[in-house]
């Protein structure tokens, strides 16, 4: 992780960061390499222009040790975290801190503790720091990304050979979740929503039957060598239900289009109006309740955020989901999704299935 | 969930809160009910004297309508939570609160917005409101509470019936695993820490093998009910270790000597005192390196902490660890754990299993 921290201490140079405070999670993964056990007690990395230390209890500092070299400041239940916290931030300088990023994602308490230690510092999230590093990947981390892509598509390709009128939703998902662990995946999540179901859509799958005549929304990954997958395919039992057909191929077009907008250079926001434009002109505007995409990497959920107010600069080696979709109350759901990682020339699908409907036969 | 709203309630007034915000999590769970799929995106609870209202995407808005029938005040990704934040911090009159207790789980951002939102507001957790009501459990808790503790004897019966030198920790762990699935309960965690592992209060579970004359720390427990189980016993494989006579013996009497500070009335660290006492008086204060108990109930981990410093006054009941330990570098570990309820008599003992060391045959 050396070079990481290299490149992360670039950019707090840049924007004028004093202080970087990390909390167990993907960030703290990213980068230093390292997993602590997470809870009540605080586990937090604080990273300078020129330190990188760790409060740490005493009962995770043994385990924390075989993952990592860098100082330890620890703590004991019995005195409680600050005054390792005040040793810390006066040893390595970080107490005259003006600007204080912390992980977003650290729990409020954590949070307090590290602000109320620095009462003088300003204080923001990672989005200009660690996230923004993180939004691209590079190519290990895309071999990587495309090989969990590989084990979807078969993870959907066998839930498709299985799948028959009266089978629940859950049995589906279980057909899932084996062909995901025995090509080596942790089964993350499994939407399976047939039927009016589909239109949550985060649906919790269920013990509904699939029907005749329903379309089934079937969102899957997992993730295996610290990466994960996320694709979305549509499925019909039997015949496909009224009005399906113009759906899917708006939803589809919508795609196309994001594609299309989705260079080097545009703004995050420009892939979702380029979706959003084709599902409101038309006449659905009002079903497409979400964003058009996320980023993934070491989380299924991070950023680049592709919604309509980001102003997030698209650039080469960012990976991110187009995921359009149409939500008929009562009726179907239908989303599309595709990872993919922005290449010089556009983007670079990582699945290697048609975002066509398949036909179940009853 | 009402009667505990109006519990809370009461204690909100008692306190002088004006305003309670939670988290997706244990707190939302046991006060309104609703457990949401929790994301980057706020879902949170606001409670007021009169009102309780969620902030929740559009996304989600369809599935929590299942678990609760308060308002929900939605956002959608395009816009973000901003607008309905303060919609619903207008109508229901939150927008003027002065003092202001957030769920200390939360994500940091996820505060920071509500924060920023009430500038004037003073900042507290909720260890006076929603923490201080989840510490003691009723009845009807408590006999979930004793149906997880039967279970864990059982696994940790079946660990022992199965363990032979040779056989890896993980085995072990997988043995136990079994056991609490069998029973319908849900693994939560495994620790088990062979020989030198031992020393680490929570060693990770590996591949190291059982060997002759080796003590083997068993932290096991799984969920059930929406309760779980705790529980440590030790084993030791044919012989135990030098010393490790001696040391069971200090720590059985830290937990007995807790067991009787444990009454209505006394302080937290009072229990706490007793056994640390124990275990200092003897020479190994050093080694004994963390709390001796926590709280559990919806979570594994909750109040009140049995620490040294801990002023909570211990209230009938109330249930907690005692788990004393002492933890010797390169040789072994030797913990010994029950959770207890809190009568007005003393405290009541969940498990059914003596805390003798099991002896393994070879």
């Amino acid at each position: 992780m050396p070079d990481r921290l290299t490149k992360l201490r670039g950019l707090m140079a840049q924007e004028g960061v004093d202080l970087v405070v990390l909390a167990p999670g993907a960030h703290m993964d990213w980068a230093l390499g390292v997993r602590p056990h997470a809870d009540e007690r605080p586990v937090l990395a604080f990273i300078t222009a020129s330190h990188a230390s760790f409060l740490i209890p005493v009962l995770e500092a043994e385990s924390a040790r075989n993952q990592t070299d860098l100082p330890f400041y620890t703590w004991a239940d019995d005195t409680g975290p600050h005054k390792a916290l005040t040793r810390l931030l006066s040893e390595t300088g970080a107490e005259t801190a003006q600007s204080l990023v912390l992980d977003e994602a650290m729990r409020a308490d954590h949070a307090a503790l590290v602000q109320d230690a620095l009462p003088g510092a300003a204080r923001s999230f990672t989005e200009a720091t660690v996230g923004r590093l993180r939004m691209t990947k590079d190519a290990e981390e895309f071999t990587r990304l495309k090989d969990n892509a590989r084990i979807a598509d078969r993870a959907m390709q066998a839930a498709w050979a299985a799948m028959r009128p009266g089978m629940t939703e859950t049995e589906v998902a279980d057909v899932v979740a084996e062909s995901f662990a025995a090509a080596g995946a942790a089964p993350l999540f499994r939407i399976i929503g047939t039927g009016g179901n589909g239109a949550y859509p985060h649906h919790h799958t269920g013990r509904t039957k699939l029907a005749m005549g329903d379309a089934v929304v079937m969102d899957i990954g997992a993730g295996k060598d610290g990466f994960s997958s996320d694709i979305t395919r549509m499925a019909v039992i039997g015949a496909p239900p009224e009005g399906y057909a113009e759906i899917h191929a708006i939803v589809e077009r919508a795609v196309q289009a994001a594609m299309a907008a989705a260079r080097p250079g545009a703004k995050a926001h420009e892939v979702d109006d380029a979706a959003r434009g084709v599902i409101t002109e038309a006449g659905y505007g009002d079903y497409f309740v979400h964003r058009t995409g996320h980023g993934m990497g070491v989380e299924v959920h991070e950023p680049p955020w592709i919604t309509a107010t980001s102003q997030t600069p698209l650039e080469v080696g960012m990976v991110f989901s187009i995921e359009p979709g149409v939500y008929l109350p009562d009726r179907f759901g239908l989303r599309l999704e595709d990872i993919v990682m922005l290449r010089a020339d556009g983007p670079e699908i990582l699945s290697d299935l048609p975002r066509d409907v398949r036909v179940i036969d009853a």
